[in-house]
């Protein structure tokens, strides 16, 4: 990547343009800058090796939830069903957010049924006010999050045609991490693929209920590894468990995009589990605070916090 | 009513403001202009009297979907529970909206698990722009709804003790219309508690699946009684219908409220059946167009019309 010419200052055509307006809206929900990124390495070992201890993050990585659903709060009509949501805007302000994040989580669902790339593509920030960091002549300098699976039974069969694999070997993204639980057996041919472009598995405890992982242990093992911070993307299942009471503490803001159709009964649909309190009585709804809305194209953009 | 002194041009203590720049923004989604509203009769007959020639409807009235929801597109935690959704500005929004329509529609379920008023409180607008008619110095004048209440089967045990009941006799609110299906029979004491108030049982033959209405029978008797305009505001089974294929091409306008907060699963939840267009392929998603988002104090209003 050294060796390659200087950026042009000219956004390319591909480029995807965001309304300055809309990013200084949408700034106030972002980690505090962009971080530096550890640097793709292939590695051998499946423990990620404990960082020496000057660079040790101690505090969580600032996560943002993020995703776009119709009005009835359906991501999608079917798991792996390509579903047109929003409109262009939204698209880049999604790239925009991934340029802002030192990494991006999805679960095993969305990794099999989108084979989702996961990288960030040139963002135009037009007429680009103050406050964004890394712009270079009206394009927001290219800054690829850390794409992070969640796929606590190596079910995602990643391979060479993987979109993931093939946008990290033409450097246009990182590659993978993808969380396994220990003891599980990595299937040797993904193994070798997912390391042969830099990525690796990470083993991590499997100790929430059916055998999943606590968000608290997902969040040490990226501060271990120096990502300050993560967008939580999707799908279904993963934000609906974010959104329970064990998770929602961990998330610092929330970016919903919401589109103006109803997909219907039967969709992917972001609704949290009702849950039990510890005095036996209905778990509060979950409620935002600090919200700002805000209009991009047919869409709205939603911007919160969880009310503590 | 017509011996009570004028109205005072200063709003009273107990009303509602909503700001002008909100009026403004979703006057183009209401109905041309308030219209008059037949006056209430304590009516013998079970069946409305066809209007005199000249005086009939021709055309159905307008349509105006309307109602609040969660982030998760939910009414209500469960039917009956009063749940506390959006903030005192988007009342005040539904009691203007309702001071615009000649009707206010329900379902039995709504009708019998809330005890709802269906009237509209005084609004008065903030700095009152142009365009509002009937304007008592900055005070929109009290123009009542019609209540409508689809109750096929006569469910609704409607009595002296009914919140609209109530309303009706101190004449802050109309007597509602229950529209039964023909053939049901109807509980004589509620008949009478409705007709001494004003209210009566519409006979509407129910031609739908499992013992519904067909919308446009629903909108023709509406019209034929003088109605020009209907808000539809829920529950959720009526929302539903009203977004199938088969009720959609009647709406005119669609106003839903968005709080945000997660009720979580198992509540009252806005999302249309999947269909099967004449060709046995998937229905393709309702779609809004010329859509306005307008933030509410932390909710937001969306305002559009359906795509055809
Ligand atoms: N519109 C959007 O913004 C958006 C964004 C992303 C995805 N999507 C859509 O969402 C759909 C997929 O959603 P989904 O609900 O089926 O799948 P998902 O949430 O992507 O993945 C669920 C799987 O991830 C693993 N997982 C989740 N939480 C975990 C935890 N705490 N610990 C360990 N493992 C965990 C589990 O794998 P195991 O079952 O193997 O245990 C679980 O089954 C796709 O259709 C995709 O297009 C939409
Ligand atoms: N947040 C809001 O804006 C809002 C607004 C209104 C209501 N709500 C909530 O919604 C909940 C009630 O919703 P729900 O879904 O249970 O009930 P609902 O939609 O109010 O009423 C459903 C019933 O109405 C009758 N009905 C519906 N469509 C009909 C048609 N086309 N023809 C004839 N009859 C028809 C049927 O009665 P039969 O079963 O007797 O056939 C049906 O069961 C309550 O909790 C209420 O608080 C919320």
């Amino acid at each position: 990547m050294t060796s390659q010419p200087p950026q042009p200052t000219q956004p390319p055509k591909e480029a995807l343009t965001f309304p300055a307006a809309h990013a200084a809206l949408i700034t106030p929900y972002l980690p505090p800058h962009a971080q530096p990124q550890p640097q793709p390495q292939p590695q051998q070992q499946q423990q990620p090796s404990p960082p020496p201890p000057e660079k040790a993050q101690k505090t969580r990585p600032h996560v943002t939830l993020t995703y776009a659903h119709s009005l009835d709060a359906s991501l999608a009509l079917a798991p792996g069903v390509r579903t047109i949501l929003s409109g262009p805007q939204s698209k880049a302000m999604t790239h925009f957010l991934r340029a802002r994040h030192a990494a991006i989580l999805v679960g095993a669902g969305t990794a099999v049924a989108d084979d989702p790339g996961l990288n960030s593509r040139l963002v135009a920030v037009e007429g680009l006010g103050e406050g964004l960091e890394g712009r270079e002549g009206g394009v927001v300098k290219q800054q690829q999050p850390r794409p992070i699976v969640l796929d606590p039974r190596a079910r995602w069969a990643v391979d060479e045609g993987s979109r993931v694999v093939g946008l990290a070997r033409a450097g246009e993204g990182l590659a993978p991490w993808v969380f396994v639980a220990r003891g599980v057996v990595v299937e040797e041919g993904r193994r070798r693929v997912l390391e042969g472009v830099g990525g690796r598995y990470v083993y991590v405890e499997a100790r929430g209920e059916r055998g999943r992982f606590a968000w608290a242990d997902v969040l040490e093992v990226l501060a271990r590894e120096g990502i300050a911070s993560v967008m939580i993307e999707g799908g279904g299942e993963v934000i609906n468990s974010l959104l329970e009471p064990a998770g929602n503490g961990f998330v610092d803001s929330v970016i919903v995009t919401i589109a103006p159709t109803w997909l219907g009964q039967g969709g992917v649909v972001v609704s949290p589990p009702r849950t039990v309190g510890d005095d036996g009585r209905p778990a509060e709804p979950v409620r935002l605070t600090d919200v700002t809305w805000c209009p991009l194209g047919e869409d709205v953009v939603m911007c919160g916090r969880i009310k503590r």
